[in-house]
């Protein structure tokens, strides 16, 4: 070995190419959700960081060599805090290896793919997002039911009750007009607010609701309610996080007026 | 051959267990942002039927024997009506055949599933949904951004232009709050009914308009727009359908007041 190629070898080791990171959807549990780009990111990966809500199913697609790394983000824990979760990524992409990022559902939608964007860029390293199927999509499927239906739901409002830390509660009433179907998500712990902005807005109380819990996987379990009953059941059902709740306004809905107003009223 | 063996052949022969029909997301266009599930649901076809939206290569990846039937929905359209495609895909089944209905994006949003539903639950047939990447999603994926961003839009909608032949349009200003991105599917053709009626209610005329055309495929395009630039860049730039109009609407924004009014009443 020439004194050169020592010094560059020295050098490569000093800096390595920053291996690149890829944010990827890992759909909403089954892991034949997952799409065929995904999958190959999994099986190329050196080092995998990955969400709570991930199924172990779709781990186990993953390169058997890469390394995984739990970065447990449950609702309101802060043992991960994301500013955390953004600088280990770029950590290990600086040392050269080949990072996934894998995020329930779809990065893109209620996945804080931002911060670690931002974080990434301003590391001067690339970033692919792969896009995934979002909960409310499976969810939807697995009941055999579309999200939007011609002539009645023209429209799909995708909402998080679960804001920043400080922020105000969620504008409520913009979220449903007739012709919208609305899927909420991280709602559970949110629904008495919820149903009571909805209500103040003059939201009919007998909209259909329909909660689906854990779409796609085994433990996946649904319930069909009325909005004002949905305080009440939610509360007796004890249904976990991640749940999406539908409410469904057609176009042809007519309120069913004042005695489903007490029924609203009563709950 | 025994008689009775006989009997039992002709008589399957007469009427055969109906084939199960999927409808199946065939996801924006780049075959590899399909789903395990659907390509196993394109490998164990005997029939697919597809629209014009469907990229060639995904319909590469389908069983070789597999019969692959157009069924080309363009916008507007009308040689192949809903109701015969309904009628086809039914009468596929019924003798016996697994059915494939092949959709670009995801059935559940804007993919008309409902009626292919009803028509096959008519008829006593098992359906199943397989939800796919939808065109916003993965337009947003590749422009390296969030459709969401934490504190700033919380909600995304996704919402058509093209409505039911012979219903009003659609009511443009509930589309779009300030927390929202929204993402308007088929609406290369109403731009100009759209961005007047979002002014007519007090929508800021300089936000931020991202169009995006052919996600995911190798004729992707995009450009970024204002509001009040919208009617003029999309007529003067020929975007093809499908195309994408995202605007985004932060809860930080400013109306920037009677300079941006004026540019917008310029247009």
């Amino acid at each position: 070995m020439t004194p050169l190629s020592m010094l560059r070898r020295l050098a490569t080791r000093a800096a390595p190419q920053p291996g690149p990171i890829a944010l990827v959807g890992a759909g909403p549990g089954a892991a034949d959700l997952l799409t065929l780009r995904a999958l190959r990111h999994l099986q190329q990966a050196d080092v995998i960081f990955y969400d709570r809500l991930v199924d172990p199913a779709v781990l186990r697609l993953a390169r058997p060599r890469a390394e995984k790394v739990f970065v447990g983000k449950e609702v309101g824990a802060s043992d991960w805090p994301q500013a955390r979760i953004n600088a280990v990524i770029v950590a290990a992409a600086l040392r050269g290896r080949r990072v996934v990022r894998l995020k329930s559902g779809d990065p893109g939608i209620f996945g804080r793919a931002t911060e670690e964007l931002e974080a990434a860029r301003a590391a001067g390293i690339a970033v692919d997002i792969v896009p995934g199927i979002t909960a409310a999509s499976a969810a939807c499927a697995s009941l055999g039911r579309s999200l939007t239906e011609r002539g009645q739901t023209d429209r799909l409002m995708l909402a998080t009750a679960t804001c920043r830390p400080g922020d105000p509660d969620p504008d409520w009433a913009g979220m449903l007009r007739p012709g919208t179907t609305l899927a909420l998500y991280m709602g559970v712990r949110k629904v008495a607010a919820f149903t009571a902005g909805l209500r103040r807005a003059g939201v009919p109380m007998d909209l259909e609701v329909t909660i689906v819990s854990a779409a796609s996987t085994a433990a996946e379990r649904s319930t069909v309610t009325t909005l004002a009953a949905l305080p009440a059941v939610m509360q007796a059902g004890g249904f976990p996080n991640p749940s999406i709740i539908f409410i469904r306004w057609s176009k042809q809905h007519r309120a069913a007026g004042a005695v489903l107003h007490l029924v609203g009223k009563a709950v």
